[in-house]
Order: structure tokens, then sequence, then C-alpha cells
């Protein structure tokens, strides 16, 4: 069973951190592809990423794709996220477990930006 | 005229910040409504938001939207950087700055995370 679990930074404000939990409803809504569906924070909020990824397996999850939430790759995407992942990943052998490129990185950002800066593009 | 500037977090990773100037590079090009599109930081990288503005207006700038890149409403969001930007309209009367929603509420965004998940959306 294939699961995907978004990872955000986190919150002390907890709207901030029920947004990611919104925006991961919607996702389990959308998606014909992941069974499973969930979020955790590498800090400031729960789940953590390991409890995140410990629900995931505790319902049967056997291939996971994690999705560091984050707009651009400083040290939390270089280095914290794939570190707790990679602990992880050692104690449960028989897990596979991917780490998606971060979300800053997908393709039509720049036209979102202009978008919600209300601004139509070129083209 | 009319110009646009990007909020980000900041980084002490060099490649992280470059990633936002790439950004806004791309949308100066895309962009036919801002005259300048450019891009400051909150905290641990330059320019900070004060520079970024003080660099807009020298350079003509007369109505500023400033939009905040950041995945979901934080303090930084919600706190930190409404209060930036009232003390420097504060001390520029004549300058018309607003505050576009942050970026993580864009319509797209779930799109745009399944298929940076590698999961092509249901319909």
């Amino acid at each position: 069973m294939q699961a995907l679990l978004i990872v955000a930074h986190g919150s002390r404000r907890a709207a901030s951190n029920q947004e990611v939990a919104a925006l991961a409803a919607v996702l389990a809504q959308q998606s014909s592809r992941f069974a499973l569906i969930d979020y955790a924070f590498l800090e400031m909020a729960a789940p953590n990423i390991a409890t995140g990824l410990q629900q995931m397996v505790a319902k049967g999850a056997q291939q996971i794709t994690v999705l560091p939430y984050f707009l651009s790759a400083g040290n939390h995407v270089i280095r914290d996220v794939p570190r707790i992942i990679a602990e992880f990943s050692q104690q449960h052998p028989h897990l596979a477990i991917n780490i998606a490129p971060h979300f800053g990185l997908a393709p039509g950002i720049a036209d979102l930006v202009l978008a919600q800066a209300g601004s139509p593009a070129k083209i």
C-alpha cells in the first residue's frame, strides 16, 4: 500500500498547522495513487515526522513518499528531514521510503505566484 | 510605477536564497503588470524587507505589492511581515503598499503538490 506524507515546518500558531491538515485532507480526496495521505511537522507541532511515519506503517503502508512541503532548500530540507527519514528507514528495513523534491521546485510555482500577486502572466 | 516584492523567510544556506532570486528573475520576465519585481528576506539573508522596499522606492515604485512567499500563516506571516511593512509605510506616506495573501493560499497548490509527489490527480 502506497502512502504520501506531507512534511511541513510546523508553527506555534495552530491555524497555520491546520492549513497543512486541510491540504492533506484535500489531497486525500483528489489522489487515486496514494491509498493514504497524511501530514507531519518537522518541529513545533504534532505529529512529528517519525510519529507520522509510524502511524502510516501501523495502517499498512509499505511504500511511503515523503514530500517536503517547503518553498526552498534550506537546512531543513537538505539536512534535517533526510536525517530523520534515514533514521526511520534504518529501523524499518522492509519499508520503501522515498523523498520527493521539495515543493518549491514544482513546475508551475512561478505562474501561481503571479496569480497570487494579482498579476496575469504574459503568456 | 507598480512593483512586486517577493518576501521569503531567508536561509543560512546560500543556495536556498538563490532559489528565491531565480524565481523573482523568472517572474520579472513573465509579468506584464509589474514594471519591477524583486525579492527580500525576513531574516538570515540580504536584502531585508525594508532594504528591498527602499530599493524599489529609489527606482521609482509608487505602488508596491508584497507577496509573503510562505506556505502557511505562521507568526512570520501574521505578525512579523505586516509589522515591518506597516513601519515602512508610516515612513513613506505617499507610497501605496498592499500585502497579498500568503502564497500557501493560492488556488492550485493541491494540484501542484500531487504533481510533485508523482501522483496524477483523479480529475
